[in-house]
């Protein structure tokens, strides 16, 4: 495919959420001539995206959205892809990929598949995102940098999964290809357990008694805003990742439930060396994710002091 | 007290990290006229310290610092407290106040009320940081906006305590009044707990089999860098945090526990509605903590996407 060739001409968007009005945005500003079709269940969304000028078309059916496309995107909850699909499924091309945003690859390939059984289906994951959601939230630059990574069924056709890899890059994203299973765990532990963790650990805080909400909230920055914000992150979203990636889950929370008791241990036994050592070790990761771009490198993620 | 008289003429810093370093900034900037004698243990730092020209005077001993000062500020790690104590107790001026800057208050008490028996101790802590340490790590606009506790001993002179919380408030910060214990407690849930847990969390990702570091780090932009930020924090502060607010750290730790493992049930039963429940009430914390100043309203905490 020539380097100028985009490598497909109209895309469906279906859910115009965070991430699929960020892939409208991203679209209309690195590949102008790609027509956007888009599509959400919500009325009032729909109603948001044609003020914001999201799409080409926005569709009143999910079908409606499909018809003409060669990429359709499922930016829908996990747990509301197989609805969705079926929703897609009497009016999607026969020669049409589809593929979709969510954090769990094994649930979302089995969903998609259930839902659209002739189909080429090639899901995918941006691993970007904010705390934010909804059409407003969006903006083009979210994919830029991060890495989206490609989980193809062992049959997939290698053009097909190519073209794909070309749009995501052309939005500015870094591409990896990766199995689905191996995909689960390894998002388990950079994405869904710190959410988990955050979300429990803001709940711990705001329900302890002898300490006001207030209290939590004035000296949260001794560290506690830092869990807020992937605290704030949208419910049904989340809700879906861990009822559609249990096991993996559940194996990295057993690991980090260990190593917090042997911590907790430490605390408790004035085992100095044991918390040096560990929180030594963690500063080097710190240094790691800067030195490959994945995250800002200012003090405080950049913050405004002033 | 005129609005215009500043509370002290000579303040010492003792030990010119990201804290002391911020003070020596913040009292250059707001209040230029006050003269700053500064000392680290590490010659290193000395050195630094005056090519950054923090202080009018960079002394070689701890008792050279605070000779002149009416008010001393310590500047260590909690756990080096007591000997920091011992080492400006010859020279310690009969009338100076002696402050401190760390994150445990109850064990900061004891440590310099053993270490400095006859001295006016009001020991403080500015709720305020970034992942960064040493001279260069300091600003001066860190402590605006953000709380500074003074956990002052029931019998402490309210003159004192007004003109501590005077010298806070012309570098930015708001100040509160606490009862130490108090503090080590609220703390523990805003700031212990939380760093506590980014450090386990950050271990338990880099040991687990089955994935790289290398994965870890990729694919971190899906929540788990956030975690390494406060997990690049000072070893040796965090360390001493921890061994010296034991009781409360241990306390609040129990109850996450149980809340995690009320969660790992819903994950494991197929519980969704605990989940979206809790996913919900989180998220208005965070709203409540931009509503009072006490982060960046912009989403990601401001970071760069470009």
């Amino acid at each position: 495919m020539a380097e100028t060739e985009v490598p497909f001409s109209t895309i469906a968007i279906i859910g115009i959420g965070l991430i699929g009005s960020s892939i409208a945005r991203a679209v209309r500003e690195r590949t102008p001539d790609v027509r956007i079709n888009a599509y959400d269940s919500n009325e009032a969304v729909r109603t948001r995206a044609v003020e914001l000028g999201l799409a080409d078309k926005v569709s009143d059916t999910a079908g409606d959205a499909v018809r003409e496309a060669d990429l359709v995107i499922m930016c829908v909850p996990v747990g509301a892809m197989k609805a969705a699909g079926e929703s897609i499924a009497p009016a999607l091309p026969k020669q049409a990929i589809v593929s979709d945003v969510g954090s769990a690859k094994m649930a979302v390939a089995r969903a998609l598949r259930e839902a659209l059984p002739d189909a080429t289906i090639i899901p995918a994951h941006p691993v970007a995102g904010t705390e934010n959601s909804g059409p407003d939230a969006g903006f083009a630059s979210l994919f830029h940098g991060r890495w989206c990574i490609l989980t193809p069924h062992e049959g997939a056709a290698k053009a097909n999964v190519d073209r794909l890899g070309d749009f995501w890059q052309r939005l500015g994203a870094k591409v990896e290809i990766m199995d689905a299973k191996h995909h689960d765990l390894v998002l388990a532990a950079t994405s869904h357990l710190p959410h988990l963790i955050a979300y429990t650990i803001v709940g711990t805080a705001d329900d302890l008694e002898g300490i006001t909400q207030g209290e939590v909230i004035k000296y949260s920055a001794g560290g506690f805003r830092d869990f807020t914000r992937i605290a704030a992150s949208d419910p049904t979203m989340w809700r879906d990742v861990f009822l559609n990636n249990r096991e993996a889950v559940l194996d990295v929370l057993q690991r980090f439930s260990e190593d917090l008791s042997m911590l907790q241990r430490a605390i408790r036994w004035g085992d100095g060396d044991t918390l040096f050592e560990l929180f030594t070790r963690t500063r080097a990761v710190r240094r790691s994710i800067i030195e490959q771009g994945q995250d800002d490198a200012r003090p405080d993620f950049g913050r405004v002091h002033e």
